[in-house]
C-alpha cells in the first residue's frame, strides 16, 4: 500500500522538490498527516499548517512553493486541489482497482434492457425493460433503472438509486385523486454521479432529464419532467419539484428546495435550506435561511417576526408624525 | 402506438368536434405538442397558445370550446385535467398493459404472509410474517412490507419503500437510550400510492394508520403512530413525526414537517418547506418560509432578524416618547 | 399473548400494589387503555387520567402512587417511562421473540466479510468485502454494508441503510468535476440503531465515525469524514454535511442540519427544521425556525422580511431625529 513520489509525478505530472525514491503511504489532509503522508494546501489561510506538519510531502501552488520547501518535500503545480483528486484516483487504481465488467448473478435484468458490456452491475441491482446502462457505467448494489430509462456513459449510481418511479401526477374528482399515468421516462448524460437512496421520477409524457456530468449527492428527490444542466451539483436531501428546469454550472446546497415549474438561469448557485420560490433568471448567490439563534433568543424574535408587517406601519406612522410636526 | 379520436371519446366520454378517424400518436402539453398529438387545456389563462400549438387535438371545457374549434379539433368535457388523467390510464392500458398478478421469484415472501392473488409482487421485495398485501396491489421492486403490516386493495407501492421499520422509540437511562420496542404494525388503506424511498414506520402499542386514498411521494418520512387522513397527498421529503394525526382532504408540500403529536383538522393546506409546530384546527391555508433573496440581502436581513424583538421595543419606546410630547 | 403482574415485577422490579395473579393482555397509553392493560404515567400533567383510565394497572412513580392506587393497581418505579421501556422488551421476549442467529440465503455476503456467529442478517442484504458485522448486531432486510465498512455489537440497522456509499468530493476542473475517490470507510460503535434508508457515507481519506450508543431515526444523511458522539440522537430526514464533528448526548431535531466542518459540542439541542451555520462551543438549545402562519399573513411579514435592514435604518433615523429635537 504504497506509491513512491517519482511514480505520482510521472502519473499525474507536477514538479518535485524531493526525493523521488520516498515511499508515501497514506494521503492526509495536512493538519493531521503523518510521515511518509502526502498532503495538500489549497486553501492559502492554511498556509501557517506547512511549518508543522508531519507530511512527507505536501502538494502546492507555486506561490506556496517557496515556503513549502523550507519544511518538507513539495509537488508544485497550479491547481493543487485538482491534483489531490487525481491522485485519490491513481490511489485507488493502484491499491483498490476496480475489477472488470460483471453483472452480479442476484441482479435482476430484464432481458430486453441493453446493458453495455463494460458496465458494472452490482449485487440486487433492478434493470427493467428496455432499460439502457452506457459503457464503464457502475451500478452499485440495489439500483433501480425503470422501464424505457437511459443512464449514460462513466455514470456510477450509489446503492439505493430509483431511477424511474412514477412522478407523482394526479387530478382531483371531488375528494379523491385520479391518477395521471407517468408516460415517460429518464434520460441521464454521461458522467454522471447518483447519491445513494436518490430517487429520480419518470416524466409524465415527455422525460426528466439529468445532463451530462452532474453531481448529485443522497437522498434527493427529482420530480418528473426535471432538466438539471449539465455539471450542476447538488448536495444531500435537496427537493426539486415537478417541471423545474435548472441550469447548468449550478450549485444547490443541502436539503435546498426548488418549486415546480421555475427556471433557474446557468451559474445559479442556492445556499443549504434555501427554497427557490420563484424563477432565477440572473447569475448568484440565493439564500433564505432562519438564522439560528438560542432557543430563547428564537422565541422572541420568532414571535416578533409575525408582527412585522404591522411593526412597519408603525414605523411609517411615526415618520408622517413627525413629518407633520415639521410643517 | 396510436389511438383513434372516436376511440377516445367511445371510452372516456366527451363531445368530439372533429374527425373520428384521426390517429392520436401521442399526449403533449399544449405548448410543445406536434401534430398527431393531443393536449388539453385546463387553466384558462394559457387559452392563447390554443392559436399556435401543432396539437391535432386539445381537451377543453365548454367555455373554450368556441375558441378552441377556430384553430384544431376538441373534445369538450367538464372536467379537461380529469379526463387527461383518464386519457393517460387509457394510453398505457391500450401501449403497455400491466401484466397479470405475478409474485417475482426473487421476492422473499414469508409463507404466513398473505398476498392477494391479483397482486403483483415485484423483483427483490421482502414480505414478512403475517403481512398482508390487497387485491390487485402492485409493489414495485425492492419493496418491504413488515410483519403485522396490512397493505389494502389497489395500492402501488414504490422501489424501497419501507413499511414498517421501528419508530423511533427511546427512554433515557442516564445518558444512554433504553429501546421502547415497536409492537404495533402499520394499516394501509386502498387506493393508497406511496413514492420511492418513502418510509412508514410501526406503532409503538397500537398502529400507524393511512386511510384510504392518500397520496405519498418520494422519500417522506411517516412517524410511528401517526394517522393520515383519507385523500391526503403529501409531496417529496415531507417529515411527519410520531403520532400527529392528519385530517382528510389536507395538502402537504414538498420538504415541509409536521410535529410529533399534532392534531391537524380536514382540508388544511400547509406550503412547502413549512413546519408545523402546533395542532391546526381550522381548514385553511398555512406558510412559514423564509423568502430567498441574493445572498448579500440576506446577511443584511438575517443579522437584523436576530435584533428583531429589540427593535419593536425601540419602536414602542419612540412611539410613547411621542405621546408624552404630545401631552 | 398475556402476562401476569406478578411474572413482570419478577423480571423488571418495582413495587406491586394489586393482585399478581392478574393477566395483562397488552400495553396502552393511559388515555386508551383497556382493562386488562397495562399503563404508565410519566408527565404528572397526566396525572388526572388516573381518575378516569380502564387500565387494569398503571406504572406510577413514587409521588402519584397515594392518587393512583385510589383508582387502579400500580407498579410503583423511580423512572416510570424507563420501567415501561423494559416492558416492552419483555413483551416481545415473550410474545415474538428474536430467532437466533441467521444469514438470510439471498443476502449477499462476500467471502472476506466478517460476520459474527451471533449476528442476524435479513434478506437481501449486501455485505461487501472485509466488511464486519458484530456480535448480536441485526441487519433488517435490504441492508448494505459497504466494503471495509464495521458495525459494532448490539447494533440494528433497518431496512434500506446504506453504510459506505461514496462521500460527496469533487474537485472543480473548469466546468467539468473531478471525483475524489473516498478512499476512507465507516465506522459504527456498539449499540447504534439506524432507522430505514438512513445513509452513511465513507470518508476521504480516514473514516466517518458514529460513537457508541447513537440513535438515528430514517432518511437521515451523514456526510463523508463526519463524527457523531456517543449517545447522541437525531430524528427523521436530518442531514449532517461532510467533515462535521456532533459530540457527545446531542439532540437534532427532524429535518434539521448541520454545515459541514462545524463543531458541536457536548449537550447540544438542535430544534427541528434548524440549520445549525456556525460552530457551537456552548451545551444549550438552538432554533432557526421560519414561524408557521395563515398563508395570507405570511405573505405580508414575509415581504417585510427583505426590507429588515432598511426598517432597521429607519427606526435608528427617526430615533436620531428625536434625539436632536431634544437638544
Amino acid at each position: 500500500m504504497a506509491l513512491r513520489l517519482g511514480t505520482i509525478v510521472q502519473d499525474l505530472g507536477g514538479e518535485l522538490l524531493g526525493d523521488p525514491n520516498l515511499d508515501i503511504e497514506g494521503l492526509a489532509p495536512l493538519e493531521t498527516a503523518q510521515a511518509k503522508q502526502l498532503s495538500f494546501l489549497s486553501n492559502p489561510k492554511f498556509q501557517h499548517q506547512l511549518a508543522s506538519t508531519a507530511a512527507s510531502c505536501v502538494i502546492v501552488s507555486p506561490a506556496m512553493a517557496e515556503e513549502a520547501q523550507k519544511h518538507v518535500a513539495c509537488i508544485i503545480v497550479d491547481q493543487p486541489y485538482l491534483y489531490f483528486a487525481r491522485l485519490t484516483q491513481l490511489w485507488r487504481k493502484v491499491h483498490a482497482p476496480l475489477p472488470g465488467p460483471y453483472i452480479h448473478p442476484s441482479a435482476v435484468i430484464d432481458p430486453s434492457a441493453q446493458v453495455h458490456a463494460s458496465a458494472r452491475i452490482g449485487a440486487l441491482c433492478v434493470v427493467e425493460r428496455n432499460a439502457r446502462i452506457g459503457a464503464d457505467t457502475e451500478l452499485k448494489s440495489g439500483v433501480t433503472v425503470g422501464e424505457r430509462c437511459a443512464v449514460g456513459a462513466r455514470c456510477v449510481l450509489h446503492s439505493g438509486v430509483v431511477i424511474g418511479a412514477d412522478g407523482f401526477g394526479f387530478a382531483k374528482d371531488g375528494d379523491r385523486w385520479e391518477k395521471i399515468e407517468q408516460l415517460g421516462a429518464v434520460q441521464i448524460g454521461d458522467d454522471v454521479e447518483i447519491g445513494a437512496n436518490t430517487c429520480i421520477d419518470r416524466g409524465t409524457l415527455s422525460d426528466t432529464v439529468i445532463e451530462d456530468g452532474v453531481k448529485l449527492d443522497n437522498l434527493i428527490q427529482i420530480g418528473h419532467n426535471v432538466r438539471v444542466g449539465r455539471n450542476t451539483a447538488m448536495a444531500g436531501c435537496v427537493g426539486v419539484a415537478g417541471s423545474a428546469i435548472i441550469g447548468a454550472n449550478c450549485t444547490i446546497g443541502g436539503s435546498a428546495g426548488v418549486l415546480g415549474h421555475l427556471v433557474l438561469a446557468d451559474n445559479v448557485h442556492i445556499s443549504s435550506f434555501s427554497l427557490v420560490t420563484r424563477s432565477i433568471h440572473k447569475p448568484g448567490h440565493y439564500t433564505g435561511i432562519y438564522p439560528l439563534e438560542d432557543n430563547s433568543s428564537w422565541e422572541k424574535n420568532a414571535a416578533t417576526l409575525k408582527q412585522l408587517a404591522g411593526l412597519r406601519e408603525r414605523l411609517r406612522a411615526l415618520e408622517n408624525e413627525l413629518k407633520e410636526r415639521k410643517k
